[in-house]
């Protein structure tokens, strides 16, 4: 069984290294895309296995009305921002209402640039932001951040992965500082935004520390996990990892149920 | 509840156009790495819902020698090979031991170079064959196709897809031979190899059809739903198929359960 205390971790150069080895064309062969695809896919599987999609009847004349939950996707501007757009177009599926903050676009690459037409193509909405092209993005609502927040259900932190490194950049300042203060359920992808990748939480403002009500770790544990809250709940996603990897990077042998992308791992 | 009698086909011209419409960047904006991807596991999930992997000790000194059922991959020079690629290594992390046959293989192009790659590193055997090249493939088993076919306890056929027309390429003919005579499980990738796509299965040399065991429709049910056996099993795996693609395609709403990505058709 395992457990948050014995698991065995990876800093954040190891990270990185295992991340190139298994994109390298001699190691792991994978591409981008498919790698994120699954990390987006374990993360919407996280999220159904800890906030199953509530169907409420909502007062309504027309009997086939319901409410799904919302969920609120933060999105960074790099690779942990992808996996969030990939776990939003699975959540979208899986029966959530999905709205998207993506305030700082990568419009070269034709990977980013799918994603966005993606959420497109499965009428997921946009909030409208400053920094945002509104170009190529069919569906908005205007609201603030913090309304935003306020409307969501669950709240999906995709900012910032194992590469971040301080200061926050901007227009991300207000998102981390509502991830503080939110009293609703967020779920953080492969590390806690703006926590030291290594070393755990900072405390952004002197209001405290974020922190995530479920963390869902992608290929294996970083060290963040040393000091998530006995009430995180804390998944692996990393149901692509071979053996070799394993032994190479000396990581645990993770046991998945069934046909299940993520394992939770207990306090 | 979706039966096979009802269920709505689509024609393999309008899965040309679907499939093309799934790509482009103003439809649906995926990658053919994602599609493949999610065809993959798909298929690899069918085939763990029909044939759970079976841990049977073997008589051994050591305790900890189980033998995993064996999964004969047939792997055509396409699409259809390459959803068979993915399933392979997916099928590797549920638990099955694989070997592949993938006789004609493309090597310009960097998926499919990525996924042979892939094999390498789940250390997944191939069989040796006179087209193989045996650079860059990394464990190989010495066995005739006929030999393969009785060593494994369950045959994937990924041969040919909905873009198939008569005649058969080579070295494909011996393998359509032993798909039609064999008495071990044979799963089909979206389309029977051999059978004509939209109109149903084909006598190629007088020896009786091809029937597979269970069907796995990617996207949606092509034609060839209308000629398979009442003990055949159908699954769909198209969990990644939008209102307004079922809308622009009259395609059935498929009801997945959890977070499966395939649903079972019943007869």
């Amino acid at each position: 069984m395992l457990r948050n205390s014995t698991i065995k971790l990876l800093s954040s150069s190891r990270a990185a290294q295992l991340d190139r080895f298994l994109m390298s064309a001699e190691g792991g062969g994978f591409s981008i895309d498919q790698l994120m695809e699954l990390a987006g896919l374990a993360v919407a599987q996280a999220v159904y296995k800890a906030y199953p999609p509530q169907k409420v009847a909502q007062s309504s004349k027309t009997e086939s009305a319901v409410r799904r939950d919302k969920v609120l996707i933060l999105v960074g501007p790099g690779n942990n921002g992808g996996d969030g757009l990939v776990a939003a177009r699975h959540l979208q599926l899986l029966g959530y209402d999905c709205l998207v903050f993506y305030p700082k676009r990568n419009t070269k690459s034709t990977l980013y640039t799918g994603l966005v037409q993606q959420m497109n193509h499965f009428d997921i909405s946009f909030l409208k932001t400053p920094g945002t092209d509104s170009e190529n993005l069919k569906k908005f609502e205007e609201l603030t951040l913090s309304s935003a927040f306020k409307k969501s259900d669950i709240i999906i932190d995709a900012i910032f992965g194992f590469s971040y490194k301080p200061p926050i950049r901007e227009p991300f300042h207000e998102a981390i500082q509502l991830l503080t203060s939110t009293n609703k359920p967020v779920v953080s992808v492969d590390v806690p935004s703006s926590w030291n990748v290594d070393n755990g939480p900072v405390d952004i403002d002197s209001n405290g520390v974020f922190m995530p009500s479920v963390l869902v770790s992608l290929t294996a544990p970083k060290g963040v996990v040393k000091s998530i809250s006995q009430s995180t709940r804390h998944f692996v996603g990393g149901r692509f990892v071979s053996e070799a990897l394993q032994n190479e990077f000396d990581l645990d042998n993770i046991s998945y149920i069934g046909t299940d992308m993520v394992a939770e791992v207990s306090n």
